[in-house]
């Protein structure tokens, strides 16, 4: 674990699910909006747009950053779920939950601690700006904000993960991924990253828990983001 | 001022004699290094080398990063100081003092009082990978590293100031730039940003003082990041 330790010289996180639970929180905002909706299952079919959007953008090869596909989705689900005359005014603010999402427990103990031996930086889908706003709010201690849009391709494209290893001057195997998706873990091994599994099981909400079974073909497992932090020596 | 204050969101620093002591930096690790060379001079003449180098690239319509123009211009410095031998890994951790720079004494204190307030960024011609390893070196509390990097351009290009706007999804009159070059500013204020002109007089070193008179177009003069987070009663 030592020479593993020392080898790394920058952790790149996985945002959405791995460091903020956006779950949680978007079903807060939707159940503090009082729109009389259930406000979990809200949640579920917002994010369930997401991958099939990004495909798309992929497929399109024109750029569009995650706000503006946050909100088309938005206003397909509102229209789902009965609620299509809602106000320009009030979805631009539920569109800007993605920008408040609340951290799970350990993250800022844990990104704090590994922070003190390396360089962490976000990968994310997320938009700069929206990632951004999210660190003050949520008091994230990145040292570096990275983003797709930083590469104008979406997760688990190759450009992303060696975009990482290529804006610190790094081979990729000097670069490390933390996230709680088994994709995005796969997609990073394959470009050369190591890459480090943290559990959350509660990502959908504590009535749908995900399996959290470590596998093997990862550097490491963590149950948390201060769990990595133990095993770095941090 | 209470208006403009207000009207503010995001504060962008230009980075390189605004932030931190670029010539007093390079000329200590020169000096540092022993190479028998006058270190204030050899900080200068590789300084001289970069407008030139940015405007070649910005002619060339080829994308190359900071760090490698730098790199050219001390391949060329050197050999102009007598230093053609010196060994590759020398050249290395000779150009990565640019990684490493120190900040004006009033930088980290004003940024940080700004950051209770606005989100505060960079927006410089240094690559990402430079200005986030340097922050993590001096302290620097960035919200956000934004670069010139991002956007593909160099300043003064409009991309680079409107590219901020941008990013957060704001007017470029809810942007400010911070900043010790007329010309930086300039442009900045043409595109519709607020401007903020910060006194360096010792940019070049203590022999060569700069004139460094308030102009009246820019939105605010400060005498140092602190004296601009008073103003808006940071």
């Amino acid at each position: 674990m030592a020479e593993l330790a020392e080898r790394i010289r920058v952790i790149a996180f996985d945002v959405f699910g791995t460091v903020v639970d956006w779950h949680g929180s978007v079903a807060r905002a939707v159940a503090a909006m009082d729109l009389g909706v259930d406000p979990a299952a809200f949640a579920l079919a917002w994010r369930a747009g997401y991958q099939p959007a990004m495909a798309q953008v992929m497929e399109s090869g024109e750029w569009i950053i995650l706000d503006h596909l946050h909100r088309r989705i938005l206003d397909r689900v509102l229209d789902d779920f009965g609620l299509g005359d809602l106000a320009p005014a009030e979805r631009r603010h539920l569109n800007r939950v993605w920008h408040r999402l609340d951290p799970w427990p350990d993250s800022v103990e844990g990104m704090t601690r590994l922070k003190s031996r390396y360089l962490i930086c976000s990968l994310s889908n997320g938009n700069i700006g929206l990632l951004a706003e999210m660190a003050k709010n949520a008091g994230l201690p990145w040292d570096c904000i990275l983003s797709a849009e930083n590469f104008m391709r979406y997760k688990p494209h190759p450009d992303t993960y060696l975009g990482v290893a290529k804006t610190f001057a790094l081979e990729p195997a000097q670069v490390m991924l933390a996230a709680a998706h088994h994709g995005d873990l796969e997609a990073a091994r394959n470009c050369g990253l190591q890459t480090a599994n943290i559990e959350r099981p509660y990502e959908y909400g504590r009535d749908a828990p995900k399996n959290v079974a470590p596998r093997e073909a990862n550097t490491l497992h963590a149950s948390s983001i201060v769990h990595l932090a133990r095993q770095l020596d941090c």
